[in-house]
């Protein structure tokens, strides 16, 4: 056994995860570190708000989105998608130059954020760093629906996974009570075909949410057989999909007496569950 | 497919994330919450603290703690344990009062938070609410060692799990490439059993932290063959523990080259890669 110690005094980079979405779901402590900041290096997941945290330090747009890396459409200054590499030459020239560093994250910076990268990097520099934790997408986006990932008796084991290899192959199982697929959504008919193969019920759950955490979120609610239906609503938008018991609607107690002992039956129960959340009084529904 | 909703101005009940430790680790959005709150129901995992961003509001200890809801022991004032029927009871009795309400919740609320329960029975009473994400324990596990859940190559599914389900059996298995428990602490050696009964290899990287996010937080690593090692280091604490490829330690890059390759190639790589981390200049380490 080999206890690890945590960063002392000689932090000079804070990774710090910016939240899901609009700037005030970041963290008191990385809000905080972005105000002692000189230079931030953010991503393109990050809301531009958060410049107001840190108004005198340099920004500095390594546009870098999501796991895949793929360069983003260029946009106004002819912007490309900024290299690994470069990112964490980057991080090391800023910080031997005596800069307090900010490295923002969208979401948290240990989930499908390529930190392992940029963390060996400053290792091999021996450059000290902190990590500042983050809210990722699949919380951020049960919250906004109000549709908790764990559920009583029936929902024990959530699994975050992203659907894209690096290589493009598209990769779906069922590992969990709960599973909620990052960056799927470019690909939801294909998902929804790998799902069922994979032994979900075409019927079960399955919740899209896009920009999960900005003002802006659209969510739908479909079955794991019909997931290709969002593809349109959702077009080239961030996108969370969860499959599974956390995906559907809560039931009210005792007013929807039947919906309620469905939901506490399980995954024969969902149907039953999902149709409930029409009637509900807390989260309105409408049809596009 | 239909549409699902967020809610509109009417909210009168805020779940809140309180975020998995010490009090600036909550979000912006949840500070915001608290300073506008009449009446904050809170349990005990959520850091004292908390109480100077709502120093005028009436603060109501509900003392569940954790997903199975066992009474912790009487504290000074001999409080007990609050059912969850007393809990859905106070909510809609304040809400109906007019009050503010913030149910603050450690963690996460939608992850092993009993959040269904609560928002059941304010659906029931007609009662509008919000959920307001936090950081969960196993991202501030993964921030504060420095570890990410995910990895370059052999990383790409993650599972949060309860290892012991609300009849206090013991069910763990393999179905993420990282898999993190928790409420483990009391049953390691038991854990570590039924993973490795379960294909994880003995030689497994793991990595217990109990009051992850806290500043009395200690991590130790291990291999899930010995995870009974760390049962005395983490006592009484809330504990996450963390198995598979974002157990461990980021190793640096070119400096340590072997264990760099070693961390890269996934598995077979690990037991070098973890033997690394003592030399690591950014994350120091001691054998108590």
């Amino acid at each position: 056994m080999t206890r690890v110690a945590t960063p002392g005094d000689g932090v000079r980079v804070a990774f710090v995860g910016a939240g899901p979405g609009e700037a005030d779901l970041i963290t008191l402590r990385g809000a905080q570190r972005l105000q002692t900041a000189d230079v931030v290096l953010f991503d393109s997941l990050a809301d531009p708000a958060l410049r107001q945290l840190a108004p005198n330090a340099r920004w500095i747009d390594v546009g870098k989105r999501g796991f895949t890396g793929v360069a983003h459409a260029p946009r106004g200054g002819g912007r490309e998608n900024t290299g690994q590499d470069t990112i964490n030459a980057l991080l090391v020239k800023h910080a031997l130059s005596g800069a307090k560093v900010v490295r923002l994250k969208g979401g948290d910076p240990s989930v499908f954020g390529r930190l392992e990268e940029e963390l060996e990097a400053l290792a091999a520099a021996g450059i000290e760093c902190e990590v500042v934790p983050g809210v990722t997408a699949a919380l951020a986006a049960a919250a906004a629906t109000q549709r908790p990932l764990t559920r009583r008796g029936a929902g024990r084991s959530i699994a975050l996974t992203t659907a894209m290899t690096h290589a493009g192959e598209l990769i779906a199982g069922r590992h969990a009570d709960t599973e909620s697929f990052y960056m799927a959504g470019k690909q939801l008919a294909a998902l929804s075909r790998r799902l069922v193969a994979s032994g979900w019920r075409p019927d079960t759950p399955a919740l899209v949410v896009s920009r999960a955490g900005w003002s802006d979120q659209i969510a739908s609610e479909h079955a794991v057989g019909t997931l290709g239906d969002a593809t349109v609503l959702h077009s080239g938008r961030p996108t969370v999909v969860t499959v599974g018991v956390g995906a559907r609607a809560v039931a009210a107690a005792h007013e929807h007496g039947d919906a309620a002992r469905a939901a506490q039956a399980g995954a024969t129960g969902t149907a039953a569950a999902a149709v409930s959340s029409e009637a509900r009084s807390s989260v309105g529904t409408s049809t596009p």
